[in-house]
């Protein structure tokens, strides 16, 4: 089967799944409004693909066919590198939005080969091969696959099965012969109202007592009891003028919902294995921060040539203050960048023979990426100035009346155009001080895990021992 | 004459002043879907003077009339104290965001006193005399005023004078008998699409060359050839659920144009006194971040409050992490709220007797506040949750399909009304990832002056002299 | 009696008292090379009342009698403002570094009076008359008196009667008829080698099982089973040219035994009310971090100073991150101060009725001094320059060969005197960057509660309730 | 030549020498109770290369003879990740000090040999000649070689020729048919008390009229007219067991002068060719920021190690604050590790074929290190408690008397031996709290390059047009 074209993908969605947006059932996501939105900027993967400038780059040849490339199963560091290079290249055609139809399905998939790899070495068998066909699947039919992973979990303070609601974590309310009925819900599924597919897994390590809850699936997106809540977080109808980005940029959020869904055995992952829930939430997150960081660098390097850019047409260039903003937004992605590309070349294998980037430096470098975010936001806005919120409309720059006066009083420094001024302005208007600068804001501090998940994984996977024992050296107490 | 009323404050402004909004021409401000909020917002400042909980605060009688608060000038650190007091009550009311009709008013009457007084010290009393009148003319009429400061500037590094197009800066273009006639534009001017009058200041210091620039004034806001184009920012159709804040309150932005206006002498407050432009844009600047400090506390009482409520409804109160973080925020409310007072308490006196908060006080308040503001935003967010941005719409949870799904799935923890997190979600979306958020964070490093200018004034205010001498003492150099 | 003048505090100092300095029992502290240096600086405080320019603040009438004004009871803002400046003054003369005899002494002192009240209130009317008789006796006397708080605490997860050593924590022994019998030891007893009197207080709050731990007195410094072991830390014979600081002041730090100190009724003021233990050891943190951001102000004075001096001398004061850093090291300063005195002023009145400054605000200075000295640090060191662990030694700039190359080339710019360049950078370098430096790292990170017990207190004092109100109402959720 | 030995290291010393310390002339720097310990320090780099267990790490073979790494010119990636290894190890056994006789030596001959071949490009090929000769000289000797590189600089705000005296950069003051004669002065010049060699370069670019001035050359340390002023920083007669570092590791600075020293031709390496003094100050600064690197990171794994051995001593390693700073402390050093490595990998060749490390990485990477230097001390003290400065001598802890009082007391948790407590404590104090914490932080902001000149690199590595392109691209003004 050869890779899907754009139109072929969009074409491909029109299958009666069961989405909700704003109350009213959706009948034809690329159709909608607000949806449709979503499913051009999803066909950005499918595009890419297609496209000679970056086909050498989205396509691999495995076995005499082309393949996309997130589906090339990484076992080198260059894998890793190179995937890391796609992801970002697809976010920068995405306008610093990652596209994700494809990354963060392939992300669980890895992690399903490696985990399911560990259970038949412990006698499961069929995990592996479940996986394995399913996966040949998505790949050859170049599939779009989402992933559903955050429960909504209830009482934090509680474990699945102490709920007052069982239902607070997917789980398992019937196993049947041919496979198990599950019932529940999962917030913050990203794309899924775009995608052929999707991937279910535990968010986190279960006890003894949830073994209803360690479950592991995948299910077609039209699959009867799938019900996808559309968030409308951000829809409105925008003028491109002064939203750039969001006005034609989106990814939907949905509540998803399993209302007693079977699944078939050959598409279940998990059921009931306990110890194995916590390595599989674990292994998907070290790729999909790996892949996280890699779809942050477009934004981050926006925000240094956005920042860079207004400041000169601004004329505050050569300003001591201008220049430390601009050197910090500067160093923030070098070094994002230079730690995100380390942890693929300091990757390890893990059985079947899976590159896995560096956990630690994976995290060091989301951590990085997370906790500055909203400083550098601060530094952009400062570059940009007021008029970042209270610039004209672009009617008013268009009108015979007003578009003089705009075009006059709003020119900053000789030879900067009015309108590219406002253009640049409304750029980052819309890229920090927007619902979509929101929506980035809250996506480095949630996204792909917490800030606090992340420093948790930074403590457990930086080995401590060796610099102990050198302070104790040092101290005399070897 | 008594206080206006609400009623009466809308009705005023029926006056075919000519604002432009998305190109065109607006007839009504009060009436406009986009504008009414607005005005709705700025009469908040009048329904406080006529709400008996807060009459007190709000009104003052002086020689045996009632005026508005905001009129009394302050003359000790109490009047400064319950003038904040005022403005944070009012800005409270405005849902965290300031009401601004007369607090910025005064501010700069407030500085063209006290510079009207040091020009007539050096001989020219006209000044005073006129802002005199001026002021009683307000205070009894109790009217709204806006201020223009900020002109459009061309390129920064240059002088007025010096610009490619001599009116990147607000100038004087001709004076005649009878008075002056007055071409530019300002940026930036907030609330004067709904305010009587409005008062336009120098920007910043000028040199010998630059006299034309040297020009300060006021005008009744519906003044032949003053044009008022309003910014769309953040004005669209907002759902109040979602938008419990930006739905009902909002300030208009305008660029503000004069084109050849007439302003008779009686209105004019500088009009070449050079060394009196930078000490006017000064002062003005001494009592407005002040007032900025002051109406900043309930935003930062809302972030503390905000996240300590979702906290706990998401179950997570008593986690390390959460404490740390909602101790951040309270010791930044504390701080700020803290140093604004003592702001107060450490006023001086100013001829003809105003008293003028501490300058180094409260520019070390307002850069506390500015430079935290986004790290704050962050904390929010991160006690907050992904749902800010992936949450349903309300009318998913009112369907009678999903509405029971999304009670079901997203109460958190028991005894949690789902209704009640989804507005408590929305209202903290609303505040720091919605259009409404970035415009405070915009504010937050741009209003009354910006990072750089609060640490400058710093420098300028902090006396070295003291500390340096105990240096040289211990150094033994003294 | 009449106040003390320095030279009776010395003498009185020379009474047997169990010291041991390096492992050798010191026979007379005062003549003593390295703890006699405490014994000059601790004089600082009895020289101030000396001091015709200091009498007004160091010392007040009371019912017709002159006393030392630490020992005056604060009943209003204005007591509690004097006090601070009369500790920040007296710090000042010292170099930065506190005298603290009297300091510790009275904080100890207000807390037994607040707490003995409320004991007394509840029918344990003894401790009261106990603590306002030795208040009296140390007021009366002019006494200097050293506070041990801090157990050596043994495992810290564990509280004081499930230690495996049960003298973890002091504890009474023996309660006789006359008196009680004291086992424990105390840390980080600062200036005990050199005060007359020791009250002992306990370190936390306690549990109904620790009544042998809920245990207060006081001592006489030369009571028998009562031994210092004093830290030899940055104890070496220094050059004043070079130390110009550390070489002259010092304060001393023991660990303090208690090995079955008979302590006679009089001189107990708790003894097994385990519910007063904890609100004993809160009141007089209140006080002493009070104390203690008062004595900090003079060391951030001293790094402005020292930071803009060196700054000038190195013709470096007009660069933009020059101005940036002495901007910050202002702010510091600043704010830190306004806090204080802002927390003298906000104070509350407890019976029987002495005024407590405000506690919250206390913290939050205290939090704003600890968490950002290292960074004041590195400014002041950046601003320094190298030479700072690099200069050459007095002896070579005295030298008849090295001398003229010493001034000839480590004179910076013209019209700066090598010598005065040199002894600036050793007062930084003595600051900041020797074992004296080090000390003041971590007395501002440990001294009168560490980092954490700051953030604690805050978040305890910080009244959640308004702001979580508000943030209801906002969302419609009042 | 062989290798040498430490024993011949020391011998070789022994050469008349002029140096100065406290005044006096040194007459053998290997005997001298301060300077001995430098020179038992820098042995470490000749033990290496003696030691089995380093000795693949610490010699090559070229040419089928062996040299020391340090003078292998690198080629590779894999050589500049094996000579950073090599420092790191070297620093780790000089107990977190560099060593530095070979380190930076090499530095300065690499970026000779860089800008001599640029030189011989353009014509002067002597150069190009002269230092490949004294680089074969110094490798097949096995050469301990220092770098003069900080001038005087007299008035900061002038250049060289500016100044009034014209001795305040190091400069050629005769020109001879045999070579040339220099004057000036140069500090912090490290480690030169005890090398065989000094190599001297511009501090600075230098302008067409600063001829004199763009000077680099060699000398042997016993030249005449070279005298040594050594800084008396930090050298008292210090207890092992209280400073477990600094007793037994040093580092001399000191204030070079040359006095019209005589230099050959064939030790000349620049002389008067000012547009190459740029590049070669630069080129310099580029190997030895990447060396400054590679020797923090012992220093950084040493904070780590001592914060969790002492966290875990004091029995608080669970705490979540404590957790909080090992995490923050495991993340820096994990963070500059990462990015010298990545600055190895993206190295660039230069003509005569050597590589290069990333200057971007590299000064991303030092600016990590040094801004959070002083923080991440804080976090050290603070998981240490005020023992730091507060504990007992070991005199006390081996005395009859206060021994069992010190072991009983100070023990901690069960199990932890007070012996093995204290020095683990005194290592810290030692490492953060003494003159050597005071050093290491000031060489944190100074060394190598101050923040600014990290900043400043940063700023002119980082190519901003592809994000600039980027950002006019989104917004639609490509």
């Amino acid at each position: 089967m050869p890779l899907k074209t754009p139109a072929q993908y969009k074409q491909s969605l029109k299958d009666g799944r069961t989405v909700y947006f704003r109350g009213a059932r959706v009948d034809d996501v690329v159709a909608h409004p607000v949806l449709g939105i979503a499913v051009e900027h999803a066909a950005i993967d499918y595009a890419l693909a297609d496209d000679p400038r970056h086909r050498a780059l989205a396509v691999v040849e495995e076995n005499g066919r082309e393949i996309s490339r997130y589906y090339h199963l990484p076992r080198t560091s260059e894998d890793l590198l190179r995937r890391s290079e796609l992801i970002a290249t697809s976010t920068r055609e995405g306008a610093t939005l990652v596209v994700l139809i494809k990354e963060i399905g392939t992300d669980a998939l890895f992690a399903l080969h490696i985990v399911s790899e560990a259970l038949a070495a412990r006698g499961a068998a069929q995990y592996r091969d479940r996986v394995r066909a399913y996966y040949e699947r998505c790949r050859d039919a170049d599939l779009a696959v989402a992933v559903a992973q955050t429960d909504v979990k209830g009482d934090r303070s509680l474990g699945p099965s102490a709920q007052a609601d069982p239902d607070a974590y997917v789980r398992i309310v019937e196993r049947r012969a041919d496979g198990i009925v599950v019932r529940g819900a999962k917030v913050h599924t990203s794309v899924v109202t775009n995608t052929h597919e999707l991937i279910v897994l535990p968010t986190r390590a279960m006890r003894a007592e949830d073994g209803a809850y360690a479950v592991a699936f995948a299910v077609p997106v039209d699959t009867r009891g799938v019900t996808l809540i559309a968030s409308p977080f951000g829809a409105f109808d925008k003028e491109p003028f002064e939203h750039p980005i969001s006005a034609r940029h989106k990814m939907m959020e949905t509540l998803t919902v399993f209302d007693d869904v079977f699944v078939p055995w050959e598409r279940v992952f998990l059921a009931g294995e306990t110890e194995a829930a916590g390595p599989l939430a674990l292994t998907f997150v070290k790729y999909h921060r790996f892949t996280a960081v890699s779809y942050k660098l477009p934004l981050l390097e926006l925000l240094v040539g956005a920042g860079r850019a207004i400041a000169e047409m601004n004329g505050i260039e050569a300003a001591g203050h201008v220049r430390e903003k601009l050197t910090r937004l500067a160093s923030y992605h070098t070094a994002v960048g230079a730690l995100i590309r380390q942890a693929a070349l300091e990757c390890t294998l893990a059985p079947p023979g899976l590159a896995v980037p560096s956990p630690l430096l994976t995290n060091v470098a989301k951590f990085q990426f997370a906790s500055q975010y909203h400083q550098a936001v601060q530094m952009v806005q400062d570059l940009a100035g007021g008029l970042l919120v209270t610039a004209p409309a672009v009617e008013d720059l268009r009108s015979e009346v007003t578009g003089p006066l705009v075009a006059k009083y709003l020119g900053a420094k000789a030879g900067v155009q009015t309108e590219e001024r406002l253009r640049l302005l409304n750029l980052i208007s819309d890229l920090t001080a927007s619902d979509f600068g929101g929506y980035q804001e809250v996506l480095a501090v949630h996204a792909e895990g917490s800030l606090e998940a992340e420093k948790l994984q930074t403590y457990r996977e930086y080995d401590f021992r060796g610099p102990v024992a050198y302070a104790r050296r040092l101290a005399g107490i070897g």
